[in-house]
């Protein structure tokens, strides 16, 4: 008998000009403690559409780090405290998303960050999130990752508490992203949406949702591939995040994860980019295991083969893939502590330390 | 560009024994109301499951009517403030299911039934619902349906923090349902995702949830013909009913379910029928209007025309379809009642009286 679980208690409001069209109702208290990174937030156009309808308090917390720390985010929950902020609207990418979750719950929980990972008794403040790439799906996830400089390493923490309130989606603050920067997160989508029906704790329910959004991507490759990008491909890239995001809120991520985190904590690859160098090997290795369901992703991209998937990739990270040259002993580190990590026990046929090495050589060495 | 909402904070869990696995996990609260029928939850063996699971407090309300009224829910309401209940266990088909959330909502806010229309303050009692028949996804959605004496129908009644909070869905509570019983039930499923696909109110998401349930359904129609179900046509069936509800919740339904309330309200018709009776006339007139959805859902259902589907609806009703003599002045009473609600509204190609006449008539003068 099918067995499947589905929770995703986030509202999704989707379309142009949906925060103008929320008016006053944008706001779930009498104080937003507003979190954005320093760039993006104003770049992309959704500051200034906050602030034209915000008619409440607020404060603006705008330095959020690339891939933030646990410091990072106390420093916001610090000033939501100060100002007794009783929500959140985080606006970004990634990064800003997930540091607005973790302030959510430091601002009500005397805790220090890393002691998140022992889970928290206060109900977060709630969140108002507005995506400004496409990749994340931060918005509709109880995810957020957090640098760990104690453990060179990133690390996810979740709880059902996490997911915002509300996510509002709307393309044009994803219209101004550099060709590489919309590249890069567009396959941190197409990661979570292939992971999410490829995991073993996939579910009917998880791949209505990944299935959907696989072929909504898929429709997107052209674009991808020449660089340039209509309001109608920045659409589906938003709305295909935006699944990826619902798929892994269900299934969790795979070992494609696991690796990746290396590449950004010590290289500098952003999040997307890190995974996008693993999905090739990704596919061959899972097609080892359930060859029917890689089959299924490669039929919904359109794309004729395992080889025209790594040709693709190659293509999109041309100025980066193979390039990394990083030494034998430290990829076998990498491997190892990718190996104790739970996304690896996710994927199918959970793969050993000498597989997870030799996947790294093939892709980094 | 697409615009869409989504929203549905219920967290399904669906399969074998999960209320069983849920032990403790099952309760909300301090003390549950334990909302039923007379029989169902009894003789489906869930009530049993969930007393056996239960280790807190609770009372037993097992006097839901079929159709409820705001007094039969009132009742349940009183019997959960005298017992300081703090959630609610609602255990069957619509009917309890429907009358768990009122009494949610009468439990915390001092008004009476007819009120409720014009809202509520306090924030519901949390339910946990377990329904019995495949058909009404109640389980999954924010609405409920109560009958009103005093204006001679039926009428829904809904808000955002109405939907259950956890849902628990076992194929094997509807194993004993009678053929009939699972028939017109399956038919209130098939409404909710056919209406909701042709609704105009369909978005992206709505419809990604409804072509899925559509297909499950249909997979399940040389069962629904024999009068013969395996425990997957059940699961099945459990799953479209599942999918038929939170197709719904974003879209509300069409003028089916308004033309269906006075059947059931006059005639005695169980919901499911009612809404069957008028199924095939509801496909050709949209026909008229979206004939490229039509054309969808017949193929979904691998139905190979209208006349197709307008015979298996009189096969499945066989006993009943064009068996009520009702006179003409009647007919035309009821259709400017249904002229009158939300669901006319949301009908591509909003019908007029007069076509609202003339589709009853053609189906049970």
């Amino acid at each position: 008998m099918r067995e499947l679980t589905f929770f995703m208690p986030t509202r999704v409001v989707f379309g142009q000009d949906v925060v103008k069209k929320a008016g006053d109702g944008l706001a779930l208290g009498r104080k937003a403690l507003i979190v954005t990174g320093q760039t993006s937030a104003r770049k992309s156009g959704a500051l200034d559409d906050v602030l034209s309808v915000l008619t409440g308090d607020y404060v603006l917390f705008d330095r959020v780090e690339n891939n933030p720390t646990g410091e990072n985010c106390l420093e916001g929950a610090e000033l939501a405290k100060k100002e007794n902020c009783d929500y959140i609207i985080a606006i970004g990418g990634g990064s800003p998303l997930d540091a607005a979750k973790v302030m959510a719950v430091l601002a009500v929980n005397d805790k220090k960050p890393l002691e998140l990972y022992g889970g928290w008794e206060n109900q977060p403040l709630p969140i108002v999130a507005i995506p400004t790439t496409a990749g994340t799906g931060s918005e509709v996830t109880p995810y957020a990752v957090l640098t760990l400089h104690e453990e060179e390493t990133k690390k996810g923490l979740g709880g059902p508490d996490l997911f915002p309130r509300v996510a509002y989606l709307d393309p044009k603050y994803t219209a101004s992203l550099p060709r590489q920067v919309t590249i890069d997160t567009a396959v941190d989508a197409l990661s979570h949406l292939v992971e999410g029906y490829l995991s073993n704790r996939a579910t009917p329910a998880s791949d209505f949702v990944a299935l959907q959004g696989i072929a909504v991507w898929g429709a997107t490759i052209p674009a991808l591939r020449a660089g340039q990008f209509t309001m109608e491909d920045r659409e589906n890239l938003l709305l295909a995040s935006m699944l990826g995001g619902i798929t892994i809120a269900q299934t969790g991520t795979t070992f494609v994860h696991a690796l990746g985190y290396p590449l950004t904590y010590f290289h500098d690859y952003p999040h997307g980019r890190a995974n996008g160098v693993f999905m090739a090997s990704y596919l061959e290795y899972t097609n080892e295991h359930a060859p029917e369901r890689v089959e299924t992703v490669l039929e919904l991209l359109d794309v004729p083969s395992l080889e025209a998937f790594r040709e693709l990739m190659n293509e999109l990270f041309a100025d980066f893939v193979g390039k990394l040259h990083v030494g034998e002993e430290r990829i076998r580190a990498y491997a190892e502590k990718a190996a104790q990590t739970r996304n690896v026990t996710y994927s199918r046929g959970t793969p050993t330390v000498d597989q997870l090495t030799k996947i790294l050589k093939d892709n980094i060495l």
